[in-house]
């Protein structure tokens, strides 16, 4: 690599004092014009037919787009189609207005003209090159020469619609803006609106392409906000952005132009277009979001938009991808899943719809992802907080912490030793597995209690085939069968918790038990837990799993 | 969808005029910290294994990464173990550092310096989460005890690495700096600073992760100017940045911050990592590489790295990620190819090196990408230009202009039909099939030539099952062969066209020679190529495919 080939070829605004750096964030939304049709299909490697443009057309009517280009009529047959069949059909609310993309020649016009026939509303968008490299390698033309190209442009595209008696709206493009010196774009713009002449009910769009991005966001912020200050007609105007994203940077053009003056942004849903693609429409309403402003989109069901686009374009949304993509709100390391459990709770316990959980930009459920399948996900990586959450949020259980910590032990090597993610039903039946159903080598078939100085339990128990009735105090019911439990084959350890709660909410529902028991030997807490709709029941089961675990662990058993 | 419920996370730094932004590109590659083996790692659903872990380590070291984050060795046996092999296998350069991730607790420091045990030049990095919303939710301590857990922790490790006699560099980071009050973050950073005093030979590192990005791009540099102008001992710090992507704005995060005083970049190669992701370091440094400065990594061989990046993290590549992405290059509209078509030829022609080709921000052939298979690509959209390029750069043709656009409407057709992206080689089948190879109705199975009065053509000709001898002059070889052509089926054109030129560069080459025949029924010009050792055969196999193209169109041949 030569990085010496290269040089900058963006030209730095005359200063205007980067007034948009003192905005720390966009207030309004701006207008959103969809591409998606038009600059998104032209990159795809197999473009849309008729019929999927027309679905995808009917899916940026229902999120909320109010203008949409909709292709280049003159150029082809199918984008001629395409609009004839959106104005027939009938497709177009009254609300929403197409844009079509035109070359400036007479017989183009009339031809783009013909295609809007019976069209409502429609915005007719010329544009010419005016970079110095496409205006030294291209066209082999002078700033002047290449103003006139803008000029008559201008003038023919009045002249032909002032024939034919339409109020079409205007747009221009200075197209390669951002190799473009800023000062001849806005001779060029100017130039454009002294032909057009804009009014308060006719406004004209002055549209500036990042073509190919070739600066820092910064830059491109310096000089719209130049082009924004000097532009005549400023308040006939509705000045549109057009970002691409060559460095990555298309979501921080467009919001730094928005602080810079823009009042309208160019892009498509996840970015697709030429090479990188075009700014990514859902990540500026959705960065907007989170901070308290309307996007005036709607994205509620995000699913269901991934589905649709991806099916539409063949292209898919990668799992990185912001707010659409299949990760962005997972959480797979251990802090973080405390941290989002916490801040869940936090929530909770403040009673407050305010959105300030740790790690989770914005709430996944207002765009219809779960927090379930999309937020804690557990492999070999994972902690405590997270399974914990998981064990609570889809199961019911409120596990004490060291119990939390022993299923998260259990849950690591499973996911190491299968070399997978685990789901929350797999974690579940892991959990049931290692301490609820441990049923050797001991197992107790009955018990009874009386009242007698305390409690006398008597319990009918089990080791290998033998079976045998033990009768022994205790403070409690546990703990006279736990003492039945020492008594019978000589075990060594201490009850040491004791928690139970409620599975589910209707009175005659059942309990779950958890019980930890310490091994005198080994000074290790084993633990069991027990569901039942007696708490009784489940505590004994609790306990004969908490014990049954330290005796296999420990390799204690009596033998047969 | 209700924004009600979000408000602005971030807090605004004190005003520092915004100095970045009056500079208009980064003149100098960052120190880069690649945190792919951790923080990438961690966030991938089937976290890698050891081999993987240690094949992608070579890689990093073969892109030229000094500083590695290797890991968390005290949380898990996985990590320690990677971190020892590193060690024990000899795997890492003098000249590279590995970085280890750790909380500050004496155990965990002490299993972490185990785990560093004979390593030569090591990063210790200790963190603690500073936001409002941590120490509220998730700590639920003020900010002056949050503020003794960094000291406390600079401390206990800055004691234990005097106990154990190593001179590990050291780095802090303030987790969730973005969500973070920045005096308060300054506060906290210089207290650690205070602690650890760094001198010129033992720089400290601050790092000022954005965890979760809650602000446009500017406000974060101007939290970073803010802290990297109000840094104690700021001689002797390097100042770091860590950006995750959740507003589609890590590279811009990166990009500013840099300009705004951060000296080191941490991210990850295509930006894996939590949720969105970590920062693209391959997009950062390519950006800086397309402005002329020198990005210090070796990212020549992109596809090798992004094969290897793709089987070990088991993540894709997306085709519109830059620089990277399979579409990056592609230029599938007709003016886009026309531009870099002519880009090509401006370069060739001005006999220059400077790369300034339009809508390639980079020559793909830097990184081992290739003009034909990545850049031109044809589908329906395509023009002329992009259509000739290919056959010209693959196939050494130079079609006249009203042949290339003959071909394009073949191609769009053939695309459109098809339903799919036309390879290269599908392009030139199709140019033979409709313009080289046209053998019916007519044929030429010899030509004799005399010279008297110009030039006297003796052709044997073929129609169906019958064959005759022609004979005409005309004022050339060509004319005279058209004349008999003509004489023989009574066929009413003009000869409008005739273009050749060598196939391959050698004495003893092939020559392809364009003809084109305009009807004078229809006024409309067909074509012929013919590929001959001698331009004579290749002229009149070009004309006699022209003329059949014209009958079959035109369906004038007589009945047989």
């Amino acid at each position: 690599m030569n990085s010496q080939k290269y040089t900058r070829q963006f030209f730095k605004a005359p200063d205007t004092g980067h007034r948009w750096a003192d905005k720390t964030y966009i207030d309004h939304a701006p207008v959103w014009c969809s591409v998606d049709l038009r600059d998104g299909n032209q990159a795809l490697v197999v473009p849309m037919d008729m019929e999927t443009k027309l679905k995808f057309f009917q899916l940026l009517v229902k999120i909320g787009f109010k203008e949409i280009e909709v292709g280049f009529p003159a150029a082809s047959e199918t984008e001629y189609d395409f609009l004839r069949a959106l104005i027939e059909r009938n497709m177009i609310p009254d609300d929403v207005t197409v844009q079509v993309l035109t070359q400036a020649r007479e017989h183009i016009i009339r031809k783009t003209f013909e295609a809007l026939k019976g069209c409502k509303n429609a915005i007719v968008h010329v544009y010419n090159s005016t970079s110095k490299a496409q205006r030294d390698q291209v066209f082999r033309k002078s700033k002047e020469e290449i103003k006139q190209i803008a000029v008559e442009g201008a003038k023919l595209l009045q002249n032909l619609t002032d024939e034919a008696g339409e109020k079409y709206r205007f747009e221009y493009s200075p197209e390669s803006f951002t190799g473009t010196e800023p000062e001849y774009a806005l001779e060029v713009c100017n130039a454009v609106l002294d032909v057009w002449k804009p009014t308060p009910d006719r406004k004209a769009i002055i549209n500036l392409p990042s073509t190919v991005q070739l600066s820092v966001p910064s830059v491109y912020a310096d000089q719209v906000e130049y082009i924004s200050d000097n532009l005549k007609y400023r308040e006939n105007v509705v000045l549109s952005l057009h970002p691409h994203n060559d460095r990555g940077t298309g979501v921080a053009d467009a919001e730094l132009g928005e602080l810079a003056g823009a009042d309208r942004i160019e892009g498509t849903i996840f970015g697709n277009g030429e090479r990188t693609g075009n700014v990514d429409i859902v990540t500026l309403a959705l960065n907007m979001y989170s901070q308290g402003v309307d996007p005036k989109l709607h994205l509620d069901d995000m699913p269901d938009i991934v589905d649709k686009y991806q099916d539409y374009t063949g292209m898919t949304v990668n799992p990185r991808t912001p707010y659409g993509g299949s990760l962005v709100f997972a959480a797979f390391s251990g802090s973080h899943q405390d941290a989002i459990s916490k801040g869940m709770h936090y929530r909770k316990e403040q009673n407050t719809d305010l959105w300030t959980v740790p790690y989770l930009p914005i709430d996944p459920t207002d765009i219809s992802r779960s927090y379930d399948a999309d937020v804690i996900r557990i492999n070999s990586q994972s902690g405590r907080g997270g399974i914990g959450f998981i064990l609570e949020h889809d199961f019911g259980l409120r596990l004490p912490k060291a119990l939390a910590s022993a299923i998260r032990d259990e849950v690591k090597l499973e996911s190491e030793h299968q070399h997978k993610e685990l789901t929350p039903n797999e974690i579940f039946d892991l959990f049931i597995d290692r301490f609820e159903d441990v049923r050797k080598p001991y197992g107790i078939s009955h018990v009874t209690f009386r009242q007698h100085n305390g409690i006398i339990a008597t319990i009918t128990t089990q080791f290998g085939n033998r079976s045998a009735e033990i009768t022994a105090s205790g403070n409690g019911r546990l703990n006279a069968v736990s003492n039945a439990l020492k008594k019978a084959y000589g075990l060594e350890y201490d009850l040491d918790t004791y928690e139970e709660h409620a599975l589910e909410k209707s009175s005659s529902s059942r309990a779950i038990a958890y019980v930890g028991v310490r091994s005198r030997k080994s000074g290790v807490l084993y633990w069991g837990a027990g569901v039942d709709v007696d708490i009784i029941r489940a505590s004994v089961s609790a306990l004969l799993t908490a014990v049954n675990n330290m005796v296999n662990a420990e390799d204690t058993a009596l033998s047969e």
